[in-house]
C-alpha cells in the first residue's frame, strides 16, 4: 500500500466526484468477487488502492459540498449528496474487506465459490501485451459484444483507472483490461490480449 | 419497521444463508439507487424492511459457523465465509442509507439524479392488478426479455421476497415485481402488469 498523503482541496466538479465514486464502488464488488473466486492476488490489490481512491473522493467531496453550501437551504439540499457518497464509501470498504481476504491468505472457503460461481457472466483481468492484435485498436472497433459476448468494464493504465472506457479509447501496450462476460468469451479475449508473436510453423 | 424480535437459531444450511445474503445485498444497492432517483416511498421501505432480513440471515450465519467450527482448522476455513457474510451486511447498510435520504425526506439532490440517470438500464416496481393479463402466467412464458427487453429481478409476495424468480414461477394477482430493463420496456411491462379491465369501445 502506498504511503498516505494528505489529501488536500483542490476544485473538482462536486457532479464529476460523485459519479467517480458510485461507479467505482459498483466496479469494486464485482471485482472483489472474482479476486475471492479466483484467488487472484493482484486484482485483490487493485481493489485495496481502489479503496482508497475512493477514501480521497470522499474527502474531496465532503470538502467542496462544505464550501459549497453557504446558507441552511443549501446545506439541506446538499445533505442528501453527502448521505449517497457515504454509502458509496461503504460498498467500497465491504469490497476492499473481501479482497483482504485474498492479500490476507484466509481462503476462500468452497462454500463462497460455490455461490459466486452462480454468477452467470464472469469478470477477468488481462494484461495486453506488445504483441496483441488489441494493440492500437479502439475500444469501438472491436466490437467485443456481438464477436464473443464480453465487454471491457475498466482499464488500468499504470496508475489511472478509466472506468467503462470509451468507444473511441485506444489500447495501448501494458493496458490491463478488467472484462465481464460469458465464461467461452472472456477466455477467448485473455487469449486475444496477452497473445504472443508466433512465427510461421509454431 | 415491524417490532424487532429476537432472533433464534434454526439449522439452515450456511450456503443457502450465504447465497440470499449476497443476491439480497447487490439487489438493494440497485433498488436503493432506483428508490433514491424516482423518490420512491414504499420501495424505499422495501429496502429497510430487507435491511432488517440481512441482520437476521448474518446471526444465522453466525451461529451456524460457529456451531460448524470444532477445531482451529474448521474455523480458518470458516473465517472467510464470515468475512464476506460481513460485507455482504455492509453493503446493505449502505443501501438503507440511502433508502432512508427517501423516507426521512431529505430529498435528492439533481446532482444524485443526474449521476443515477446515466445508468442505462432502470428498476421499476409494478404491482400486479387483479385485471392484469400477467396473472396466472409463469415467468418463462412471458418472454420478456426478447419482447420488451426487461427482466424480472424480485418478487415481493406480501412479506417474501423472491430473488431471481424461476421460469416456472407462476405470477399472482398483487405480486410486486421488480423490473430491469430500457426505460420504454419497462415503461410497457408497467402498464402490463397494472392494467386495469377495458370494456370494449374503451
Amino acid at each position: 500500500m502506498p504511503a498516505l498523503e494528505k489529501v488536500r482541496y483542490r476544485p473538482v466538479p462536486v457532479r464529476d466526484l460523485f459519479l467517480e465514486m458510485k461507479n467505482l464502488s459498483e466496479l469494486m464488488i464485482d471485482l472483489a468477487y472474482s479476486a475471492a473466486l479466483f484467488n487472484d492476488r493482484e486484482l485483490a490489490e487493485d481493489i485495496l488502492e481502489l479503496e482508497n481512491r475512493v477514501d480521497t473522493l470522499d474527502y474531496l467531496l465532503e470538502m467542496t459540498i462544505m464550501i459549497a453550501a453557504r446558507d441552511a437551504h443549501d446545506a439541506e439540499a446538499l445533505a442528501g449528496v453527502s448521505a449517497v457518497a457515504s454509502a458509496a464509501d461503504k460498498i467500497s470498504d465491504a469490497a476492499a474487506d473481501i479482497a483482504a481476504i485474498v492479500t490476507q491468505n484466509i481462503g476462500v472457503h468452497p462454500i463462497v465459490s460455490q455461490v459466486f460461481e452462480k454468477v452467470e457472466e464472469r469478470l477477468m483481468q488481462a494484461k495486453v501485451s506488445a504483441d496483441s492484435s488489441l494493440v492500437g485498436k479502439r475500444v469501438g472497433e472491436l466490437d467485443l459484444a456481438a464477436r464473443m459476448g464480453v465487454d471491457i468494464i475498466a482499464l488500468r493504465r499504470d496508475k489511472d483507472w478509466i472506468i467503462n472506457p470509451q468507444k473511441t479509447e485506444h489500447i495501448r501496450s501494458g493496458d490491463v483490461l478488467i472484462v465481464r462476460g460469458v465464461h467461452s468469451g472472456i477466455k477467448e479475449f485473455k487469449e486475444l490480449a496477452e497473445q504472443k508473436s508466433r512465427r510461421r510453423g509454431d
